[in-house]
């Protein structure tokens, strides 16, 4: 029963309006090429593609689930034909070279193409998206013999691709990976060990799948210094580049989950796999971690489409469902019952999902202008280049990846709570979405891990706060133009006094962190949040300035739509926002609470 | 992989320590029956059942689900010898008068008992738990020979019940329920139409199911005064009182679930089925509502069972799983990693679990001394009484249904998280308690039903504010002889703060409502929480005084114990009492937040 249409209109206001990616694709290399008929057809072709191929196979997917045989994996029925309508449109590698057979398109479009498929759909999105991490490693950390051999592959999309990290005793610790990779008198490696919970780690979409692994050398040092980045494809590439030889590599079994059971979670088996060393040796967490940014922000995306998702058919329910009378009066005389969005409490929930899902994709819109930057400093090959946009996407990537994945679970919920009894039976598929939108915040590193990266590393740890200050006093600046302003006055006050408060509690968290390192974890998941519901603020507020200078100064064709965007803000910073007091308090709490009992004493069950 | 143990410690603490249960019972006829050694035996028993019957049964029960095959439902294996094994132990009712076969003991101890039960086994656990919606209806409206057919059976255990309300159209608005029952000239009446979502509508448990159902007379007044109540079993009973003639009441498919998935949820078809009236004519809706205090009590423990069921499988893995050094240094050095109960985020997810449990079942263990009284005004047959109880207890029903079973769904939430990726697998069963913690919100009155119940009925309309006056005094007196507790003075500080600003909210909300009726509904959602909130904090300022009280003077075997229902206490109002200021916030927004969209502006898709 699930639809989808993909909210172009959203997308053009950000677009357009809000952030002119035009003017800011006049800085970039591959800007020219994002000409607006061409970003128009992007938007247009992907919206066909999601809306009419993708979606109508979501729910009967999951119901169908992978199949296992021995070693082999099939997807749900039209997941394979869905993938050769993908790559043959050249839709999977917009974003990437041309001497690779991409389109050289800003990767930001990737990101607008990402949440399409991904809501439509987000267990078959995951297989080309699996890919994208494969081929972004390959391009900034591959030498030339690697990315000639497997790049036009990967980006043609005939060959797919994994990330291989975590291990059964550990996946957010890589320290304690075991695998091992032994050196051949050829140069290349065999590699063996065994990796769990690898995603499209295999399936009978491509020809090929190039997993990309990582791997102790015999002499490593223990830890995180001693790990080191392999390609391990499933097939060895023959001298022409096409597949040759069977690998090493086999699936042991798939798991089977509450969720996005058309996505193949693989246990995958390396015996003595031939393996080729990409990058330096001992170094590859830190290469793994450089584009952890790009994955992590895909990752913030699959919140995005939950919330997305479950408010589009939470939507049409609420204006069909009748149950009692509105408080303010009868709304639907002739009917027996009022449409149950006329309950403001329902109109609360649907609010919510709205706010989330357009201030979501407001914030990766946004970062994904620094990712376009970050790109540009990888095909460049300009180290620095890449570092600096890299940073400051950095700041971004804990908080929409913890944040939005978070929202998400909540978005779903909101959706199937409209539904009441019916949220919860498979026939209408709100149950789906909130399964499928219960993984986000545990893959690509939990919330907690993405709260402490935020926190502890790169506010206190790499920044001593200036981060935050940073990011304040930008939000202060531009607040500061609408201080006077009637319509605006309201968002830009409340701002402000977050702004003030954001700084002070970092002050305090860093002060008490002297003497009480426990306190950054104590107080990590309410400062992520925190600094999301901020983060999110902001941008509603922006967006309300758009809007109320479109309705003011006329010409536009829909004052409808502006005026739902002052709406939603006004809601957001009256039922959302005061969220942030409570983890304000919270997170000051010193860490005591939390470390003062003995871990003994936590259950008295026998 | 779950396992459960009974938390016999805590149960006493409150039976004993916190609430003198006791000394209760000596004000209840049958309170004599309920000496300190029966009530070990119930505690010892259901413990003992749970432990070792329902819960190896659990998650491989959800596996297998309920089997549908022509009309007839067959439970997962092992259901039909756990509930033999339950009814053959006379456990089934407890709480009922023994000239219909039960053990006449007080309400409270089959509330406890539905604790136990429930959180080894949800889905299992509905089976008897709709038997007593339906003996309760009997009790109270049931004539002298309704009583005498069905009850001993019910009671016994060998006949199951059911409560049939919801209709494709509607569940909520009983009002537009549209089952005719048609007077036959033998005073019985014939009964057509279709019921949806009926918990243990059929099942291979037991010979007969007796359902409750509600229906219109031909001539009956439209809307919520012309709804009937009427008994309609299964197979009618014979002039020996056995089963006789099959009546025209069919399965006719059993739904597919996001979990609960061996509780069978029915549809089902009342074809001329022979039905008898229940109580007076068009009062059906007002009978049925007399006893919905005691059903969403009933759900209420399910948040609590789930939050139990959670933090125990959470808290060994936490033990036991390594990830990282702890921030505050080492704690397992010759470890490769630290447990990861030493990361102070972990222990929050823990301890929030933990207080979510502890104080909850306090909230059930308060409210079930008020159900003693509400059984004992049914079985006196004085409706004085009754009335009088369930007037308290209507008080509480509303937080621990609405409260309790969202707290149940994050409970849930944090047991995935603290797994990780692992959280997410079936084999684990974390997954599992999600997906069935994830109901309680939805049946029995979705939250937003409870928060209306609460705001707008039982605050504003009944009583003018002065339930919440009145609770809040109880709770500000009781702080008064705490302010100069060097322990307890933080905590009754900050209750007594609550208190007030709950009074304040409260009158502010009655102001805006005589301009504003939406913002009741507007408002609801967060009034709930919030009152959740402080009530919960409540319990656990009394908890942690009566453990300050049992450290200090001695006399006691296991001050761990009471050391960490004190610790508890002081994480519960350190990071979870501070999410009161958000709502408080929120509540008072105007409805026009939420009221002010225009319908066709939710969306812009076309």
């Amino acid at each position: 029963m699930l639809t989808y249409k993909a909210p172009l209109r959203d997308m053009k206001f950000l677009i357009n309006d809000v952030f002119d990616f035009q003017t800011h694709y006049k800085d970039l290399d591959n800007g020219s090429n994002a000409d607006p008929e061409t970003v128009d057809m992007i938007l247009q072709g992907m919206a066909d593609f999601s809306e009419n191929v993708l979606a109508p196979l979501y729910k009967k997917a999951d119901a169908e689930g992978c199949h296992f045989d021995n070693g082999e994996v099939t997807t749900p029925e039209g997941f394979k034909e869905a993938y050769d309508q993908f790559i043959e449109g050249g839709w999977h590698g917009i974003s990437y070279p041309e001497e690779y057979g991409g389109m050289n398109l800003p990767m930001s479009l990737n990101l607008i193409k990402a949440e399409m498929i991904g809501t439509a759909n987000w267990p078959w999105s995951m297989y080309p998206g699996l890919s994208t991490g494969c081929i972004n490693t390959l391009m900034q950390y591959g030498d030339e013999t690697q990315k000639n051999t497997y790049l036009p592959k990967l980006i043609e999309g005939t060959w797919a691709g994994t990330m291989c990290l975590t291990e059964p005793q550990c996946g957010t610790d890589l320290g304690q990976v075991k695998s091992k990779a032994v050196p051949q008198d050829d140069g290349s490696y065999q590699l063996s060990g065994t990796k769990i919970f690898i995603s499209s780690g295999e399936h009978d979409l491509t020809e090929n799948i190039v997993h990309i692994v990582l791997a102790r050398l015999p002499d490593a040092p223990e830890g995180t210094r001693g790990i080191s980045l392999f390609i391990v494809p499933k097939f060895l590439p023959d001298a022409q580049g096409e597949i040759g030889e069977r690998n090493g590599v086999t699936c042991g079994s798939i798991e089977h989950k509450m969720g996005i059971s058309s996505s193949a979670t693989c246990v995958l088996n390396f015996d003595a796999a031939t393996a080729y060393l990409i990058g330096e040796p001992n170094k590859g967490l830190k290469a793994m971690f450089t584009f952890m940014n790009t994955a992590r922000i895909g990752t913030g995306i699959e919140g995005l489409a939950h919330t997305e998702l479950s408010f589009q058919n939470a939507l049409p329910y609420a204006k069909e469902r009748r149950s009692m009378r509105a408080l303010s009066g009868t709304k639907d005389p002739d009917k027996a019952a009022d449409a149950i969005i006329h309950h403001a409490d329902v109109r609360r929930m649907l609010l919510t999902q709205k706010a989330f899902a357009e201030g979501g994709r407001s914030m990766i819109y946004h970062a994904a202008r620094y990712a376009d930057k970050m790109a540009q400093g990888i095909t460049r090959g300009d180290d620095a280049e890449f570092e600096k946009w890299d940073d400051k996407l950095g700041f971004y990537t804990p908080i929409i990846k913890g944040f939005l994945t978070e929202l998400g679970i909540e978005a779903a919920k909101h959706g199937q709570q409209i539904y009441g009894g019916h949220g919860y039976i498979k026939e209408w598929g709100m149950e789906l979405i909130a399964r499928d939108a219960r993984i986000a915040t545990l893959y690509e590193g939990t919330t907690g891990v993405q709260a402490l990266d935020l926190l502890g590393r790169k506010v206190i740890l790499q920044s001593r706060g200036k981060i935050i200050r940073d990011y304040t006093s930008s939000i202060m600046k531009w607040c500061g133009e609408y201080a006077l302003d009637k319509d605006m006055r309201k968002f830009v006050w409340a701002l402000t006094k977050l702004c003030a408060e954001w700084n002070t509690l970092t002050v305090r968290l860093m002060l008490m962190a002297r003497k009480d390192r426990e306190i950054i974890s104590a107080a990590s998941d309410d400062f992520l949040m925190y600094s999301g519901y901020v983060m999110m603020g902001y941008h509603w507020a922006r967006m309300a300035a758009v809007a109320y200078d479109k309705l003011e100064n006329g010409g536009t064709e829909s004052p409808e739509f502006y005026t739902a965007k002052t709406q939603t803000a006004e809601f957001y910073f009256d039922k959302i926002l005061p969220r942030t007091s409570g983890h304000a308090e919270s997170m000051v709490a010193p860490s005591e609470s939390m470390t003062a009992m003995d871990i003994d004493s936590f259950a008295f069950l026998d």
